[in-house]
């Protein structure tokens, strides 16, 4: 089969990618790390995401040798093409161990500078706020190109080498097994430390955010880094390769003939120009960046979208001319992926609306805090739900117009279409919690009220564009996940998902519940460790007095103790239950029972991802806009209760929320790598077949 | 086509419900009401619940009048057997508007015989537990026969008359339209009252439970009424109809043959025989009920169930040796209604675990007010999605056994046996409020502690068996809808609903999404109302102090108003929702779609019914746990974060929560009452079949 000369331009692309990542990596590293205290600080922050990471990829390394096995006695889907029962399934194996290495090695590329921005951003800010900007945002740019490049090259190699989509599915499961771990670990880990200095430090002690006499501070900071840069990294490293495979899967299930080897490629091309979008985008940024670090954000990301789908434009109209009988196909492949990005782009501007400080839901939530704890709570609750109804309705349209273009082919680019300016998004969303190290680095350093000002206005610039780029990626992941069900449901040879039939309906019914109960684990581990670092923390106040007077510091590292091993244990079940739910569901009740279980899963994930996030979204800035002097200001009742939301949101927005969207990938890639096993009972129709 | 003599039974059973009803009313009539303030009291309560019910009635009357028009002009299910488009579908209209008045009717019965059964239960209670159970219990036992008589003569009657089980779908949407309303404004009411009740009375005031210088006590009390009462008859009469009805229509479509008129009426032949067990238990529960009130109401639930296995048997014995040629299927069906009626009980088991205080889940709750507010918050929260998962197990196993032995037609056969024991059920329900208002009446007609004590045991009682019925009421709903899904699908012709096909995956999630949605407007609309009701109450307080002292009465009709308007205006908008969407769906996306939508809403409806109801029951008892001074009893900050978590815990459990239930019967008989009118558009397919 002849590869057309495009696929190419995605190893360039990738490549450029990478090239352009150490740069900015090294520009970061040349800024001016600060004065001694600032680096003790942030030694100390990355000594702690150090060992954190250290010991999360040890877990990481058995889960993914024993997985890695495990593949390793799949029946191959090379297998001369039919489904026959070939073990030693090595290139599945094989590629889910490089797409694993290849995960962790961009998320402990992008901590690694994430950590060395923090404090040269801090640095940056006593000399204004566009040098401020730029360190940070060059450090979350780090991460941002290194997750692109080394999917697309990843990609584009196992493609190249065996031509056959379904290998890169193994590729695919490695990013996303460790997405899992470090999205569940991450958000468990950051959210414990969050939480524990919150409901002591300030609530109990009155301590300001940052304070170097509470015990958690760095824990905290340490949190910022696994849990935001390095946990949503993967995590949209993830959703990136698996909206691409899922695409070229469904082409080579639904287009025949020479045009296949061109259509096929088509997702990898189309990610490259976004890659080249966002590239441009990023630095657009940099320019803009100088003292409005919020607009800027929006702007390249708006205009990475306009130069997506410019350049796009460009592409196809070449590839028009280069296959003029394929044309017709490739226009509407090319207005799904637009459809696809404007989608993302309108959920992001939803999870906006609803968790911005000067609109209506938040500032009704905040207007609930006069009225104390409880109204607070119900008032984010009730709107965080309503967030869902405008959110699906841009998903839906979305489906609908990509469907009515190319059929499920189009809903699969639409998803790449979202996805291609993730470059970008990523960049976007590391910035933030680099300016929430850099703020508290300042505070720490005692670099002054002005100084904490600039930094603090990057900060909010940085929860602005984290709202939005939230939204993006779990409207993302939700097209990404449908169309890897749709094409498991075409390999698995399912013409037809019955919600009539009573094993696909209970399916749906356990896919629908799943969501649920994972947010539920995800929730009572923040709320177990927190508790053990409550007790901490109060621990070491009452023993040693001297820390709260600031004679002595505070034991930073029992606190990091808490947080790591927390996070380990309690990842384990929920990572465990996602793989082993959907094999036993198609063991029990059969593949196509399996598919409505992923169906229900995703819509119901939808509705949990999103109601989660914004809610946690508008609770926290509820908090802010009370802070900022709002209905009486710090202090007051309202206050108090306000914080009382944003600790219940905490976890909702950073631990739970987010992870759903990799919960659902990886169910959806567990159902199509294990399928030609599933298949081996009752002959894909499941045990329970003879009895329904 | 001859109708089976059995059917007589259900007549007489009804008949025989209701002059029970009327005896039992009498009975507590008969007792004594108490001192005169005590009857004051309960006149205001009575007035109080009844000028909400006769303004509810009223617009009530005028949506009834406007849908039964609606439904005149309707394609008429009796044209001649096809469905041709014959208008004039009086039918379908008359029942309607007598199901309607049915379910008005009972409600009235039981919300009145409530009103009167309080304060002569608080009286009951200076004798002793048996006097005041047993006047309690029998007000409520007289909601529980009322409904299940009314719907059974009903039922069998327009059989007899029209021998076409469609027609029947009038009543039950009659019934349906009425529940909705009162179980939307009653929630909404009976919530505003006691969150606003407990915001400033206890909260900002100190003020004790029912203490009768809290404007909002009579309002509160009034809302047990009009909310718990004549909401929840309301939801288990519109179950109870629309179970039988799904059952009846499925024999019509599925048995052809001499066979179909034995089928077709033995849902109503297993619910007379159900309802025989109820009042056995019922009366077992006089008896036995001295001085072990919680005792002797679960006793009397498993001996109604164990009465139905029974007498059941004996039914089917009978029958089938009338009929030997349906043995078989008259057994299996006769399994499948115990498996239903088992299933429930497992439900109402976990609801009971979930909520209990002396369990797991609900003492960590209790555990987590230790550490603040959000941290019970997060807890509960966590409790209540985990609760799903074995809920879920229980449902998902009954309807695949129950399909194994009968196919659809066994689900929903299961539904009606889930349903056979409600009036024990309803009676159980009931009995909760009563002692409710009566431990209110027996504090403010100051009786002493002695008998508060006696009332706090009844009324406790009354909590656990509503965590009980809770979760029963939830299951049956489920199973009643999801065996209305499959007689819609059978009616509209729809042999296969299928996630593959882009318009059903559309409507299964926009059905996904509507459970959502309608609980965050009602949770809303409480906090809305709730906020005028505090606002009320501080005025009450601030402009005339000699409310506090106790010298001068508060303003009770202020906040029995700012009740009543608030509840009506606010229920107007979901209501009418749940029965524009399913219509919206089918018109666009084709009865398919609409099958797939009513899918998806009765899947992640299951999950948010479930969830809020536990975790608002657990809120509740962990409040409880600490009142009776565990961790550090009242007055402590656990026990006001408590406090919050109950506050916040309220409008999910008795508001949002049970209104689910009726929300996806609505929109089930939508779909089945309104499928004529859809099958106008692009011949069912919808008016966006063309693009798809």
């Amino acid at each position: 089969m002849e590869i057309p000369i495009y696929i190419y331009l995605a190893l360039i692309a990738g490549i450029l990618s990478i090239l352009m990542a150490i740069v900015f990596a090294k520009k970061v590293m040349k800024a001016d790390p600060g004065n001694e205290r600032m680096q003790e600080v942030s030694g100390y922050i990355e000594s702690g995401a150090g060992t954190f990471i250290k010991t999360q990829y040890k877990i990481l390394g058995i889960f993914v040798i024993v997985l890695a096995i495990a593949l390793l006695f799949l029946p191959s889907p090379l297998a001369g093409g039919s489904r026959m029962i070939v073990f030693m399934n090595w290139e599945q194996s094989l590629c889910y161990i490089i797409g694993a290495i290849a995960s962790m090695l961009s998320g402990w590329l992008g901590m690694k500078v994430g950590v060395k921005a923090n404090t040269r951003a801090a640095q940056g800010c006593t000399i204004g706020t566009k040098e401020g900007f730029n360190v940070a945002f060059f450090g979350g740019a780090v991460m941002g190109l290194a997750v692109v490049g080394s999917a697309l090259i990843g990609v584009s190699i196992i493609y190249m080498v065996f031509q056959n989509p379904l290998v890169i599915l193994g590729f695919s499961f490695g990013a996303s097994s460790v997405a899992l771990f470090m999205k569940c670990g991450g958000g468990i880990y950051t959210k414990t430390a969050d939480v524990g200095a919150d409901l002591v430090g300030k609530a109990e002690y009155k301590l300001p955010e940052d304070d170097p006499r509470n015990p958690a501070t760095i824990a905290d900071n340490v949190g910022d880094n696994v849990g935001d840069i390095a946990g949503m990294g993967s995590d949209l490293f993830d959703s990136y390769v698996a909206s691409i495979v899922a695409a070229m899967i469904l082409t080579t299930a639904l287009i025949a003939g020479p045009a296949m080897p061109i259509f096929v490629t088509l997702p990898l091309v189309l990610c490259a120009v976004g890659l080249i979008a966002s590239l441009l985008g990023i630095y657009f940024i940099k320019w803009f960046g100088s003292e409005e670090p919020g607009k800027a954000l929006n702007t390249g990301t708006y205009l990475a979208t306009v130069l997506y789908v410019g350049l796009a434009f460009i592409m196809i109209y070449i590839m028009a001319a280069d296959y003029p009988g394929y044309a017709g196909r490739l226009w509407r492949i090319y207005w799904a992926t637009v459809i696809g990005l404007l989608s993302g782009i309108v959920i992001g501007f939803t999870s906006d609306y609803y968790t911005r400080e000067d609109r209506k839901p938040t500032r009704k939530v905040a207007e609930a805090a006069l009225e104390g704890d409880a109204v607070v709570i119900l008032s984010g609750f009730s709107y965080g739900l309503m967030s869902v109804v405008p959110a699906a309705v841009g998903i839906i349209i979305a489906m609908a117009i990509a469907y009515m273009l190319e059929g499920v082919l189009g809903v699969a680019m639409a998803a790449v279409g979202m996805l291609a300016i993730v470059g970008t998004i990523v960049a976007n969303d590391a910035y933030g919690p680099i300016c929430d190290n850099a703020r508290g680095i300042a505070e720490q350093g005692e670099l002054g009220d002005e100084v904490i000002r600039v930094a603090d206005k990057m900060d909010s610039a940085g929860n602005t564009a984290k709202a939005i780029t939230k939204g993006f990626a779990i409207g993302a992941a939700n097209l990404t996940v449908m169309a890897l069900m749709f094409s498991f449901a075409h390999e698995a040879g399912i013409s037809v998902i019955d919600l009539l039939s009573i094993n696909v309906l209970i399916g749906a019914f356990i896919g629908v519940v799943v969501p649920a109960l994972f947010s539920a684990l995800l929730i009572l581990a923040v709320q177990r460790n927190a508790g053990k670092m409550v007790n901490e923390i109060r621990r070491q106040f009452e023993e040693n007095p001297k820390i709260l007077t600031g004679e002595e510091p505070a034991d930073f590292n029992k606190c990091i103790d808490i947080a790591t091993r927390g996070a380990l244990r309690e990842l384990v079940f929920p990572s465990i239950i996602s793989i082993i739910i959907p094999i036993g569901v198609g063991i029990l009740f059969g593949v196509a029972a399996l598919a409505a279980f992923l169906a229900g899963a995703i819509l119901s994930g939808f509705v949990f991802a999103i109601f989660m996030s914004n809610s946690g979204g508008s609770f926290d800035n509820a908090k802010k806009f009370i802070e900022d002097g709002n209905l009486g200001g710090k202090g007051t009742d309202a206050h108090k209760a306000s914080i009382t939301g944003d600790t219940v949101g905490d976890p909702f927005k950073d631990t739970a929320g987010p992870s759903i969207n990799t919960l659902l990938v990886v169910m959806s890639l567990t159902a199509s790598i294990f399928m030609g096993f599933l298949l081996l009972f009752g002959g894909g129709l499941g045990l329970l077949a003879a009895w329904m």
